[in-house]
């Protein structure tokens, strides 16, 4: 936003005025941002005769279902781009194959052209909440303890479907902070299992990760402590909290960690094993219970990174994060075979997909690389916010298809929402992104409803897409005539930038009204903070490193609750 | 070859010697590259066995074909990198499908490595002879008359095969060069219909391409002549030759061009119809035939580059070369619905592929890009040298396979040879680089017998892969420690060089060494020259204003041959 704010001057006062009169006259509906009401006005009647087909589809279903909705599982993995997972057709570029997410496209749909954001938080925060993850405050979880997390005011997916009728839980990756409000059991799942943070913890800083020197700072053995007045400044990684289990409206506890522990890889390879069987054992009793359910795998696979584990490579590429995609796949392979086990394939949902490109830093060891679309995570290019995407729902989801509409992650939100009968439980006082998309899902090709997709890096602009056009947007005071834009299909990589007068004229001008009509919508409905809290707040058994480095992160702050 | 001149000096006399003791020792086999003969010592027990089982198969072939060994199409896409067709994962990376091509990889197998020369005349020469094109001295054919071509002293493919009882035809781009010797219908052909010389003069130079300023330096309109003390400099487009049709033993006739006539477009295309229709004809008249046939389909497109004859975009992606690369697929649709129509498709083996990665110059205009492998036509670089391949034989090569064995163009050569049973005619006193791959169409993913390319850049040797890596050859003098390489699995694009002490101790000096062996097999095998000989000999209907070209040429090339 700050970069733009320069670029905006001339017409905000107008967009503003604009923006103000057609949100007031939706008051009572879902309000949306400028770019979805522009589509809205020009295919609103086909949408709505669509919808009465699909609601009478959706009718039949439940049914058929014991009148209720289907079940959700919603499958994401981490730091996982364009292609490479499925897509056979890549096997040979990438050096190896993962059978079962390539059958599963095959009894689905690909969603071809899925953005997510660029980075794990930001990903998570918006299909769990259909914005982006400006508009809440909280676009990155950091590396360290920070007292920080998704706000309670804001309204997860969990939480519309529990409020209609759905057993929720969480297992894997969250990442959604480490205060107490931010934690999945107090966002709506009814249980969860999940660390406090991230792989940079679990799987760069663990004590086999550190011996083989892929963080280099943080091992103490090799750095001379003569410049560390400051002692707190560098964090142990063994003192933050690992992995944790709660159920809604109790207590959350750490597990698997004893004090004193030095978590190592073998830790981290457990846990994520833990993660795999807890989903097939929460699965099991979700099936046999009464409600539809919504349930979440997040595997910590495949981000991984140490080699003394590490036999031999099972594949040609022979990258840790490749074998790791590669054990993943088996997971999941073994959660689908579940699925048939209990009889509930027709019923359920199943979306598996990554949550941002590659980590770029690390892909020459990693055996991940930015095949196809440039860039990877962190960035605004496609290549960090293009990810391989398939949903299956056999019968109501035409098997075997690949669509080319643009899809955002936080449409997840709003399909699954309407999917799960929760449409009436979306609120109604802030913007929601995320589209519909069921008529994309059940009628297939061409009924997407986003032509779209603003590209944020945490809370800055980057980029706007429309159609297959995407503008890198200029420096403050940069006119948009000489702005970067690419034709996707011409140059799928962004390298070779062509000015607006070359794609053509106006479109400079139609792409910076877009920013503007986006960013005049704030005026209205401004972007909020993001979550405060005590951090590890309400994790009843703290280890006593852990005390020490809450008190010292709580001091830091200001704060003076006592963790004890 | 120059580049490593001092590269090589210190063990090039080592290197002769052992590989002059190892040819001898062959005397009477076809005539290896000291490559080929490391693996052969490694696996030829093996291969032995395979080839009996083989052997087996195909006389149980040949006895259900009537005595006969199977028909052989080929189909050899302009210009067409990998990714670019069939794959239909990558379509909306794309913005096109090709569902013709689709459909025939499914039903045959995919050679996920296949690597061609980086240009249109070497690929071809490499098919055609089995050998790298440096060797026969023809490795590119000028954009202008030149009075060179690919030497009667080659033994071209459609030679071996009329050896053994084939009926040969070609259809389409030939691009072989612009003298008698080397025409289609001088190299084993017995019917040939095809243009002298390539697109530049057909797709950029035509009348249309010139008003839209494709090509600047050749329009008049917008050139002074003040600076043109030498008028035949700038040749006239127009007086080259274009279409030809002959049969062997018969003369060559320039065909469909009036003195005088500006060839255009719409001509450009009308010729491309015209190829695709022969091509259906000779067909019907081959498949009727009692002979078994060698037919080459080359089509002019997809390489197009006019708008004025495109009414509306038929794909998201709206180059011109993207349309017509869909166009091109629904000619290779129609010839494969003739296949079956004619009831030959199971005794018929078709090999679909392109010769080389796109024209770079052109991306942003074309459609085209390197949109996975980095680099393009004329380049050493994967993206220069891998293409899309596919090859069906209904019951003999199993269907909806995707191999990664290596396999290089040239190969074609030594397969079709074989299958055609006309391995003995495989000249016995050159170097022949094309390997005999019927175990890896046969038998299946690991049963290739290559793991090695040698890249060429015209006459110059510049990159080495084995394996999954590649080293991109130092300059003169340059150490091969600190030469670029790649492990193309994790580095696909070539983009992020690694030195062979991080690739691996002693693998810098291993490509050094591989090398050095592979040319000091030219000290008792030299490349040889081109064919040499005046410009457009044995075509008996040259126009008048190509007659005052040939004059030119003649004159300018100290010859005194009139073209009367």
């Amino acid at each position: 936003m700050r970069s733009l704010n320069q670029f905006l001057v001339p017409v905000c006062g107008v967009a503003l005025v604009l923006s103000t009169s057609v949100a007031r006259a939706q008051e009572g509906s879902i309000i949306r941002d400028a770019e979805y009401r522009i589509l809205e006005r020009q295919h609103g009647d086909r949408w709505a005769a669509e919808d009465k087909d699909i609601d009478v589809k959706l009718a039949e279903f439940r049914e058929k279902n014991g009148g209720k909705p289907p079940n959700i599982l919603y499958i994401l993995l981490d730091d996982v781009g364009f292609g490479e997972v499925g897509m056979p057709d890549l096997d040979v570029v990438r050096g190896y194959s993962t059978p079962n997410i390539t059958d599963f496209a095959d009894q689905g749909m690909s969603m071809m052209r899925m953005y997510t954001e660029p980075s794990c938080t930001p990903t998570r925060v918006a299909m769990l909440t259909g914005r982006h993850p400006v508009r809440t405050g909280f676009d990155e979880a950091k590396a360290v303890p920070e007292g920080e997390g998704l706000a309670d005011r804001e309204v997860t997916l969990a939480e519309v479907l529990s409020e209609n009728g759905y057993a929720t839980a969480h297992i894997g990756k969250w990442h959604m902070g480490d205060i107490e409000q931010s934690y999945a059991i107090n966002q709506g799942f009814d249980y969860a299992e999940h660390p406090i943070h991230q792989q940079a913890q679990l799987a760069l800083m663990n004590s086999t990760a550190l011996n083989e020197g892929h963080v280099d700072g943080v091992d103490l053995r090799l750095r001379s402590t003569d410049l560390m007045l400051d002692d707190t400044f560098r964090i142990d990684p063994y003192a933050m909290v690992y992995g944790t289990i709660g159920e809604k409206g109790g207590a959350i506890r750490e597990v698997h960690m004893e004090p004193g522990q030095k978590f190592s890889q073998d830790d981290y390879v457990a846990m994520g094993q833990r993660y795999k069987q807890s989903t097939l054992d929460q699965m099991e009793k979700l099936a046999k219970g009464d409600k539809p359910f919504f349930l979440q795998y997040w595997p910590l696979f495949p981000i991984s990174f140490t080699r003394t584990d590490i036999e031999q490579a099972q594949t040609l590429n022979g990258g840790p994060v490749a074998e790791a995609i590669v054990k993943v796949d088996g997971y999941i392979g073994e959660i689908l075979s579940r699925v048939e086990e209990l009889g509930i394939a027709d019923n359920t949902i199943i979306v598996i997909m990554g949550d941002n490109g590659p980590f770029m830093e690390f892909v020459d060891k990693s055996g991940q690389s930015d095949r196809i679309y440039r860039g990877g995570k962190t960035e605004h290019l496609e290549g960090g916010v293009r990810v391989s995407a398939f949903v299956r729902w056999p019968g109501m989801i035409e098997e075997g298809t690949r669509v080319k509409d643009i899809t955002h992650v936080s449409d997840l939100f709003s399909t699954f929402a309407r999917l799960g009968d929760g449409e009436a439980s979306i609120p109604r006082d802030r913007i929601i992104d995320g589209v519909d998309q069921t008529a994309l899902w059940l009628l297939g090709e061409t009924h997407g409803r986003r032509d779209y997709v603003f590209v944020y890096e945490g809370f800055v602009l980057r980029s706007l897409v429309k159609q297959q056009y995407k503008m890198h947007l200029p420096p403050p005071g940069g006119n948009p005539i000489l702005a970067a834009m690419y034709d996707l299909y011409k140059n799928p990589r962004e390298d070779r930038p062509q000015d607006s007068i070359r794609i053509g004229v106006g479109f400079g001008a139609n792409f910076s009204l877009m920013a503007q009509r986006h960013l005049a919508m704030k005026e209205l409905y401004p972007d909020m903070p993001p979550g405060h809290g005590p951090l590890y707040g309400g994790i009843e058994n703290l280890r006593p490193e852990t005390k020490e480095l809450v008190d010292n992160i709580l001091f830091a702050q200001g704060l003076t609750i006592n963790p004890d």
